[in-house]
Formats: structure tokens, C-alpha cells, sequence
């Protein structure tokens, strides 16, 4: 075991800062990172602040985690001293279930150990995440990183790219399809920005006319202002597949209706109140209302070698560490565009 | 044209009662069926008393039609004056759509033609259903019955068998499935019987202890009293597939629960008000929430030809017309095992 430093907090209502956090030395098939930048993800809010009522304290947040390798066990194959490396939502899972054979660890059966706020089968206590200078992590937990982006501008792809990535793949989105994507924040630019590489006609959806320049550049072919019911009208029964960020309650029904007979709406963004489906939305064309959970390992690497090739990262600010509480609390204003990102540089390396 | 006699309402405070209805003499590609039985179905209160506001009057409702042919056009190949026929819900399209030359009528871009309450192109008016001694309908619209079951028994097929029969089909279930069938009326007992009629391990789901008994003699292996906690949390994400045919509003969170990972539940029954569905219900094993309408045509000759291969019918009581008022009012109390069917030799040829 050793102490590096973190940004934590110790109850909903005190804000993070600086705290020690214990770290497993790195067993025979882990990987320890020197972290490099942090995401900031709406979950990290939630679970500060205890939103979804399950937090244990202390807690360091932090799900979109890049850096270098430091040190690796023996028994590590395919990583190297030195190489960039990146962590996800999950740091383990039970491998032994039917959803981590078929590589869907998120989906696991037993509960896949989260990055923070899971059980730490190691040291005892909870995870911590990667508001840290460094982590430990099982090699079949941790993504190689492809060399050729702005390394601080990955980071987000971890959560908010592969949230929207795996939804896009699993429904096969694809050229001569068109797409829909509602809601222009974290996971929103990402979905635009992937269901575009993929080949598909991109209609963003928002309540936001302001945000329609920007929509084009990230790569949507046309922007729909969600509260003009002429141009909502002008698109009903059209849309193949609609993946739908928005986390506050919405009227889902206004997209369900914008599907094509057999399409699919898909949920990643998550209401705390269930949304008002009605019946004959998807009864009519039989349409699907699904969700999905960010993705499995292999995925998510898949994804990293896509936006790879494809030239894709998120659209960051990059924020010190100092800054998180002003970060969350215009992340609450949706006032970024679109992802803010942690220079871990900014945190001590002994607190 | 000639005139027959049928049981209909002039305004959704009257009840039925005998009329004359207009039908088409047979062009050449039509088929006359004088009508044996006719399936009592809750759409048919729905229209009767314009419980969804599109009621044209005068009504006849009636869209569970089986009778002999007693004239054929010209055109018509493959059936024979004196054959037994059916018609469902659907007496023409347009033919030309996508979905309609997918064989897919019910989900016609132009809207279909119900057998009743829908524009008659022939005639002008409104198409007038089954409640009738004949009906004359284009042969792409009529389907061939098997001999070897209860005339009486087959009627319901035509909507509570096709509308069961169709989302069990195109969610593939079969063998190797665990199955759940929410209700036991007029659908839920069709889909019991035909989910295991194709392999599937078929729990059903009820809120009356007392049909315990009754679904295993369906082809239930297991009854499930879903006001019961323990029992539902027995069942958690064990299901394939969940067939909802409950037309009140209710907890679908409940049995979204108890979905597999990718599993699909497809809501038969049409609530008024919108379900409540938890963004978390869909998300945490990328569930689906899906509907799914009648069937198309050439499915509907599917299901019949099975139905006749696994000597498989409704459960029925038999009514005069003259009954029609007491039936739909026991209907209301579910008050029926498991569907009623109008005897057609009650109602007068002349009114």
C-alpha cells in the first residue's frame, strides 16, 4: 500500500479538497497510472453530493481517468512503462457471469466494481476515483490510449464516448440511416460527434436555437428546435434510431413519435423521475424505448481505436483541481462546452 | 350494392341495436362471407361508445369475422364459394409503402383500413365490421381457416390471437425462453397458449390468485401473484421476454425489473395514460420497452396455420347478439373466460 494525494470530499454538504488516499501496491496483473487529467462527469456530482443516496464517505470522484504507466506486475502482458493508459467506470467486475463473458461487464451480474463508490475487494472500504495523482488498476480494467489526440481531450471519451459510442453500435447506426440525438451537453456532442463518424445523417434536437452553429460544426446535419412543434412535425416517422441525453424529465413521447416503425429511442442520460411513456407511441409503429449503460471493456477500446482513427475527441475546458465547485456548479448551468477536464499538474503530490 | 342486416349504435349513449347495413356487391376481386361468428373485442366498446374520440356513427363493430363464402369476383384465386374465411382488423391498405410491402398492413404509412369506423373507399361512409350477416372484403384482406378447430373458437384469433401471435414471433421466442404473460383476458390467454404452444417456459403474471389454476390448464408452468413482492424478486432479471397485455395503468417498472439483460418487454394492451417508465428500468440492463400492433396479413395466415397444426383456439362463451350490452358490460369486470363470441344465426337477415 501507498498514500498519493486526491481532491475528496467527506459529506454531501462540504466541498471537495485536498486528502490522502490509499492506493494498492501494484499486484502481479495491475497497473499503476500516473493520472494526467480527470473528466468531470455529472455522476461525479451526484455521488459528492449524495444524489443518488448511496455514497460512503470519504469519496473521490473522477471516471475519466488518462495518464502514463508507472509501474506494472509481473504478470502484465500488452502494457509498458511509460505508455499512455486510460481508465472507465469500471475497475472490475466477476468475469464469471454470462454478461462479462460476452464482454458486457457493465451489465454484470454480480455488480462490476465502479471506479469510486464500489466496495474495494483490495484494501478494504470504497473505491477511489480519479480525482488522484495516481491509480491501480487490473490490466483487463485499463484501455490503451491512441497516441495521435490531445491526450486531455480523451479523457472524456472514458465515459461520456463510450456511453454514447456502445447505444450507436449495439442498434448497428450506420450510413443511409438518420439519426437523432436530443440534448447538446457532455453526452450529447459526443453522441453528434460518433453517430456522424459512423456515417448517418445527424438531426440534433435542443431547446436551445443558440446552440445550432455549434451543433453543425460538431458534425449534425440539422438542428431541430425541440419546442417548435412545425418543425417537430416536419420529422415524425423518419428517424431509424434517437439517442436521448437529456437527465431532466422531458416529454419523451414528442421523439417516440419521430421513429420509424421498428426504430429505436435509447435512454443514456438518466430522469430521477420515470418519464411518461404512452402506449400507443410505441405500439403504432412498434417502436422501441431502451436504455443503455455506458460499455464493456472491449468496446471502449474498440471505441478509443475509432475516435483514433477518426480524429475524435470531446470538446474540453480544462479546469485545476482547485476549480471543481465552480465546475459542478456551471455544470449544473450547462455552461461548458462540453466537458470539463482536471490538469492533475494543478494537485500536490503530497497533501 | 345490397342491404343486410347488422347490430349497431347510433351515438356512444345508445346501445346496439339491429340496422341495415349497405355492402358492395363483389367486384372481381372480391369475396363474400356470410358471417358465422364474430369475436367481441374491447376495441369494440372503445369505438361503440367513442372512448377514443373518432367514432363516426352509425357503427358496426365486429373486427373477429369467420363465416363461409357465399360469392367471389372474377380476380379471386384461392378461395372457393362454400370454403370457410376469416377477416381481422384490417380490410385494406395501400399497398405501396414500405411497410406494406414489408407485409406489415397494420403500420401502413397511409393508414390502414379497419374492418369498422374507417373510411370506406368503396362506398363512401365508414367501413361497417362484423356485428353483420355479411361482409364483402378484397381477397389480399381475407384469410383461410383451418378445419380442423371450432369455428366459434377461431374468431378471436383474428385480433387476440395475431395481436399475441406477432410480437412472440418477431422477438423470436421459442425454446430454451423463459416467457412472461402480464394479464389473463381475451390477450393474455392467447398469448399463454401460444408462447408455449412455441416452446417458451411461460410464467404468467396476475393480481387474481384465483387464475391460478385456470392459466396452468392454458399452458402456464408457473403463476406469479404480482402484487406480491417476494414472488416478483424471485423473478429478477430472469425473463427473455415479457408479453404486457394489461389495458389499466400499472406498475411496468415491476416487470421491467425482471428482464434479462437486452430483454424486451412489448406492451398489447394500450393504457390511456402514459406509463411511468424509469429511465433506470431501461438502462441498468439495456432493457427494452417496446409496443407491437395486430399483425400483418400474410402473419395472420401464419398464425392460423399454426393454430391449426397445434389445435390451438380461444376459450369462449357464446352470446346471441341480442347479449351484446350484458357482454361488453361483463367485459368491463372481466367478467369472461376468456372471450365472448357473437353466434351470428341470432341476428335476423332482415332487420
Amino acid at each position: 500500500m501507498f498514500v498519493c494525494t486526491g481532491f475528496s470530499t467527506g459529506a454531501a454538504d462540504q466541498p471537495l479538497g485536498l486528502a490522502k488516499i490509499n492506493r494498492r501496491d501494484p499486484g502481479p496483473r495491475d497497473i499503476e497510472i500516473k493520472i494526467r487529467y480527470c473528466g468531470v462527469c455529472h455522476s461525479d456530482l451526484h455521488a459528492a453530493r449524495n444524489e443518488w443516496g448511496n455514497t460512503v464517505y470519504p469519496c473521490t470522484p473522477g471516471h475519466e481517468i488518462v495518464g502514463e504507466i508507472t509501474r506494472i506486475g509481473a504478470e502484465v502482458t500488452g502494457f509498458k512503462v511509460g505508455e499512455l493508459a486510460g481508465v472507465g467506470c469500471l475497475v472490475d467486475s466477476c468475469r464469471t457471469c454470462s454478461n462479462c463473458k460476452d464482454g458486457l461487464e457493465q451489465y454484470c451480474e454480480n455488480g462490476f466494481t465502479g471506479t469510486y463508490n464500489s466496495p474495494d475487494a483490495h484494501l478494504g472500504g470504497m473505491t477511489q476515483g480519479g480525482y488522484s495523482t495516481h491509480v491501480v488498476v487490473d490490466q483487463d480494467f485499463v484501455l490503451h490510449l491512441p497516441e495521435n489526440l490531445d491526450l486531455a481531450a480523451v479523457a472524456p471519451l472514458l465515459c461520456a464516448g463510450i456511453t454514447t459510442y456502445s447505444p450507436l453500435r449495439h442498434w448497428k447506426v450506420g450510413p443511409g440511416q438518420k439519426v437523432g440525438v436530443v440534448g447538446l451537453g457532455g453526452l450529447g456532442h459526443m453522441g453528434v460527434k460518433l453517430a456522424h463518424a459512423m456515417g448517418a445523417r445527424v438531426v440534433l434536437f435542443t431547446t436551445s436555437p443558440g446552440k445550432s452553429e455549434d451543433a453543425k460544426r460538431l458534425g449534425a446535419d440539422e438542428v431541430v428546435i425541440s419546442k417548435n412543434a412545425e418543425e417537430m412535425a416536419a420529422h415524425a416517422t423518419s428517424f431509424d434510431f434517437i439517442l436521448d441525453t437529456v437527465a431532466a424529465d422531458h416529454d419523451v413521447n414528442a421523439y417516440l413519435g419521430l421513429l420509424k416503425r421498428d426504430g429505436t429511442m435509447v435512454q443514456v442520460g438518466a430522469p430521477e423521475k420515470p418519464l411518461a411513456v404512452s402506449a400507443f407511441s410505441v405500439i403504432f409503429k412498434r417502436r422501441n424505448f431502451a436504455g443503455s449503460l455506458i460499455g464493456g471493456i472491449a468496446e471502449t477500446q474498440e471505441m478509443l481505436d475509432f475516435c483514433g482513427e477518426k480524429n475524435i475527441v470531446s470538446d474540453i475546458e480544462i479546469i485545476p483541481i482547485q476549480m471543481i465547485e465552480e465546475a459542478y456548479a456551471r455544470m449544473l448551468k450547462s455552461d461548458v462546452k462540453y466537458r470539463f477536464v482536471i490538469d492533475m499538474a494543478s494537485l500536490p503530490e503530497a497533501a
